[in-house]
């Protein structure tokens, strides 16, 4: 049977109801980690599922931080430093990935304290996750606040690329399902994925 | 081995390669079909990765856009009508949902076109796939252009939920693994999903 909800109905939900139901319900999501350098030299990661493709020339990607009502880590990393990374979450440290949701202190590194290990490169002066066999190293590009909530799109432009070359397909395709990838729902719902199908380019019958 | 590009390599790739490289590089996205109706009536649906989630209070939902360099209807329509809805693409009509993506002309229905349904509400003026199982009806909130390359985000307010009864967990979540919705990579490559876990809000140690 289909469910109508209204937005009465939603607003009458209990936060947490909610909160599941909007972040669950528009699909599957990336499961991400972004690295971050603090300004005394803490590196920072935690696990995000909004990141989006932007543009390809030049290459963007954006992701959703939440809004600044409390200290956000990696938004003060990134503007301060001008750099980030974005780490594909696999299926071997899935469940360390989601433990950098914690709130840990901004002296303690989320690496640490999750048993990741950061790994630089002369590019970008972030942390990369080591264990990620598809990483992006960015340059902070531009932000925009979200007038309805006060959340911020973030926009960064990639300036390198380290991926396990076994991953890379004959046409550049990236083929998450050897990483294997994982793909999230909401902040909770972890999933392994299975190709289907790649189809070729539609074009009116 | 762990392949590195730089900057110049991606900006030295085929047009092609590259769009394939970044669409796929930040893992596994949601796939939805976003539903319009022209100035004229005809009832536009077109398929999209790039939904997230942007808040639950108020619950909106944000998608990107390319740049306005060649007519968009999704986008035309919105702006025009002020609503559009979300559609949570599932395995029974995944090739009819990847078939959105060809090129009509705007006095054709894609629904028509390819062989699937429009429904409406009382609520929510533009179409909703109905073969979908979870469907979402947004009012037009904002929109923020891009900067770096002429992208639109934009986002909208959810007035409306239609959603099969069965896939609602008791906490709010949606079991996207039993709708059971598709995941894609970049434009063409669609994915069904296992799920692995549900983890527990995470403390530190």
């Amino acid at each position: 049977m289909e469910k109508t909800f209204t937005l009465d109905d939603i607003l009458g939900m209990s936060q947490a109801y909610r909160r599941n139901l909007m972040n669950t319900i528009s699909g599957y999501k990336s499961a991400n980690l972004i690295g971050t350098l603090s300004h005394a030299g803490v590196a920072n990661v935690a696990v995000f599922n909004s990141v989006v493709h932007v543009g390809a020339t030049p290459p963007c990607l954006g992701f959703m931080l939440r809004p600044l009502t409390v200290p956000r880590q990696t938004y003060h990393n990134i503007k301060a430093k001008g750099y980030f990374t974005i780490n594909q979450i696999a299926l071997p440290f899935f469940e360390q990935a989601h433990q950098t949701s914690a709130k840990y202190d901004e002296q303690t590194s989320e690496f640490d304290a999750c048993g990741l290990r950061p790994q630089y490169t002369a590019a970008c002066p972030a942390p990369y996750v080591q264990e990620s066999p598809i990483k992006l190293g960015l340059q902070y590009e531009e932000e925009h606040h979200i007038t309805a909530n006060g959340a911020i799109f973030v926009i960064g432009r990639v300036v390198e690329v380290l991926i396990d070359e076994q991953l890379l397909g004959a046409e550049g395709h990236v083929l998450l399902e050897n990483a294997p990838s994982i793909a999230v729902a909401g902040l909770d719902s972890y999933y392994r994925a299975e190709l289907l199908a790649r189809l070729p380019y539609a074009r009116p019958k």
